[in-house]
């Protein structure tokens, strides 16, 4: 008998204010949820972006943990008196924030005795009992504890350590997607679109996307699911209805 | 006397599967901020990202109206079966899901009777009560009942609808920003950082940032307040540390 996998799904809490200010486009949410389902089919549920508050980190921490399977949190772990994520999710579980033995000798060895000042030696200070997420384009580890994966805020150096979450996830479900672009407008198809939304309401999630593509209006049809063979069933019932309305596909 | 003007906040509600399942980058978030605190000097406080999901959009609703004073949602109000956020916060609400007189004979003058479909028609109803943001792109309106503001989630349709938020809202306390630029990394000055926010730590807030940019690594630090002259007296105590630590300034 085959194993069967569950669905699991996570949470991305955002710390920082520069992403609230608007200053910052944050994008690794993007980043993050496109890589969970396609490597280890975990879905984000949940997105939260926050300031960098104490009793706000702690707060969201506790109610996200409990709420999903994992918790990603991105930003905060820096050397700055800004960077709190990983002091906010110590008080949070009630663990010491501590040296972490490993990961000062390695921000040790990558600066050198020498140049290995607080500011650095803050990065090695995390909750007790952490496991390492390694970074390396940087050096600075990120850290798991419980189900919260800490990750940087910078986009490029986070981008260089999801592969080294991987080890630490239990993998899931993945969720299959399918565009069909149709040159048309939503409403002329927002009718036939939802009975066929019915009829696969237990298998398939149906979104709409309108899209203006070299001049041209469009609807992209998106259908997500863990099923290939219902995934095509929908794109089958999607030809239909454009060869109906008399729709032109639009191949990508 | 001066009218004091007190500090205002608000959060962003993001409706939609295809921003957490990042197959579309938002940008509203950044957008909304930025132009909120600039015009109205009104401060995101929170983001959250939810799917098309009913009972989701009902609880966040709910808990985020109670906890600012306004509420922006995007995304959810197009003809679609997956644009529930009318519906939802109707319910929310407890108030009925109807056609709103105003914003169906816009839609029906926009789209003249013969081409007034179901679809259309769906983008007329709305939470009994609610007041009309008039959309001049696309003509179909966003809405605002109670503390809660409903955009759609297109960014040029609701970057052309936001100015028409403006009469709905009061005005707060803009927040002031200035960003210093030095060539230096993050644990060369997190220490001196530090105290320099200890120090104005009532009136400003200071933000650490790394850049990389023509190929150099830098910092920026950003420091945000209702008040101009604490932020100059921010400033000159940056001007002082680069000056003392022998740090470049990059111009912008």
């Amino acid at each position: 008998m085959r194993k069967k996998i569950k669905k699991i799904n996570a949470a991305i809490l955002v710390i920082g204010n520069e992403i609230l200010s608007g200053r910052t486009q944050d994008k690794n949410v993007a980043f993050i949820s496109h890589w969970l389902n396609l490597n280890c089919g975990i879905s984000i549920k949940e997105v939260r972006i926050i300031p960098d508050d104490e009793k706000v980190i702690i707060k969201n921490v506790l109610t996200l943990s409990k709420k999903f399977n994992y918790v990603f949190t991105t930003g905060g772990i820096g050397p700055t008196h800004d960077d709190i994520t990983a002091k906010s999710i110590s008080k949070a579980f009630k663990v010491k924030y501590e040296y972490h033995e490993e990961a000062f000798k390695i921000l040790e060895k990558y600066y050198g005795i020498k140049k290995f000042n607080d500011g650095r030696k803050k990065m090695a200070k995390m909750p007790r009992g952490s496991k390492l997420i390694y970074n390396p384009s940087s050096a600075a580890p990120g850290f798991m504890i419980k189900n919260v994966l800490s990750l940087p805020g910078v986009p490029s150096i986070l981008n260089s350590m999801i592969e080294n979450c991987k080890r630490y996830l239990v993998k899931g479900l993945k969720t299959h997607s399918k565009t069909i672009n149709l040159y048309t407008v939503e409403s002329n198809i927002s009718k036939q679109l939802g009975l066929i939304q019915n009829k696969y309401k237990k298998y398939v999630e149906i979104g709409s996307y309108p899209f203006f593509r070299l001049g041209k209006i469009g609807v992209s049809i998106v259908s997500r699911s863990n099923s290939i063979t219902k995934l095509n069933s929908v794109k089958q019932e999607l030809f239909k209805l454009a060869k109906l309305k008399k729709i032109q596909i639009f191949k990508v």
